[in-house]
């Protein structure tokens, strides 16, 4: 009995995730009520406040099941035998970016609230969850590259907990670029978060000890395709 | 009229900060209420609110004004002439550990609790608040080094974001150290501090492109000292 109780709860949680998540993507995470969620999902208010106790629960969940799920899709080029370790990171990151362009007004309607200014508290949830999902796969590769004497470091989990927290401090160049789509600032901010990218991936190359501009963090007109996909869809 | 208006408004929101800063250091940030403070300060709760929204505005606010007075005491080294940019930085960090250490009582019972997990979004409201104070006179030491051929960058001021943005990433460990103060695993929480900092130097370094072990933002026994300060007030 025990068991099914246990069974049926997590049922319920990931039903108000599908339903939070179908919500997300097509109406956007700000018009969307944690009312509209339960309604979807067909649970009661007992039953919400059971699992999460705000919507912000619900995309912080959402961020982080989504990131194990591009893992999934990312199997193949992590296990892949005959790649080294600088190999591995850019097939992984370039797939990721081609990912989120397939998903890209999906995704925008969902998280593009978290850059809102508002939402600062928000955003650091979300990579704090997103990062203790990538974190081991990342050491993993860091650790191939140490063994393979092409990364220049000393503690491998140290190391990818500086380089995943690195990624934050691209906010502002992405909050600025959603900011502007759309508007005669539009092109500055795009040209300003390339650079930023193309800055982030010296300061990983340099911090495992790679020549400048070996990890591509950066690749042109993808901030510029990843932007107008949603764009067009707001028309 | 207007401007002695004006001027009552800023005295009184300095008088709300003196009060809290008294408050914050004898009694601590979490023993300190609303109410102490207005009492203390002799301002009602509509001025209160004309200022300040919450109690956490006010540890935001006094971060900033401690870093800009930290910055005025630093004067005399962030102008000494004969310092090339790497003595300056280093000088730099060895008087504001000088300065944090003097006041270590007083800065723990006040910021201590933005390394609670519940008070994540507070740390980096104050880290902003802060990283916007130094900011300027950073970027000032990156445009020196890189007029000297020292640091290998190519924008200064995205160079200072992603440095200052970095130190962020020793949260967790000194939320860990102050947490451990006091218990059996403090000594194993202070060293794993230690690493933390010197890694954190490395990846600073590394990003300017300097030799490893270069910039000193770890200094053997600080920590401890920091911390140990704190427990002997506890006691």
């Amino acid at each position: 009995m025990r068991k099914w109780v246990k069974k049926a709860t997590d049922v319920r949680k990931g039903e108000l995730l599908d339903s939070a998540q179908a919500l997300f993507f097509s109406k956007g995470y700000d018009a969307t009520t944690v009312a509209d969620i339960m309604e979807r999902a067909g649970v009661s208010k007992g039953g919400f406040y059971h699992h999460f106790s705000a919507k912000e629960d619900l995309l912080e969940a959402l961020a982080a099941r989504m990131a194990a799920e591009s893992l999934k899709r990312l199997q193949p080029v992590l296990e892949e035998p005959g790649l080294d370790a600088v190999a591995r990171i850019n097939a992984v990151l370039l797939q990721s970016r081609q990912l989120k362009l397939e998903d890209a007004p999906a995704i925008r309607a969902a998280f593009d609230a978290i850059f809102k200014p508002e939402n600062i508290v928000l955003y650091h949830r979300l990579n704090r969850a997103v990062s203790q999902v990538v974190l081991p796969l990342f050491v993993d590769i860091l650790k191939q590259g140490k063994a393979e004497g092409l990364f220049r470091i000393d503690d491998p989990v140290t190391t990818a907990e500086i380089i995943l927290h690195l990624g934050t401090s691209t906010r502002d160049a992405v909050a600025r670029a959603i900011e502007a789509t759309g508007t005669p600032r539009a092109e500055e901010a795009a040209d300003a978060l390339d650079e930023r990218l193309r800055q982030h991936g010296i300061a990983t190359d340099r911090i495992l000890g790679l020549p400048d501009g070996t990890v591509a963090f950066f690749e042109p007109g993808f901030s510029r395709a990843a932007l107008a996909v949603s764009a067009k869809k707001a028309e």
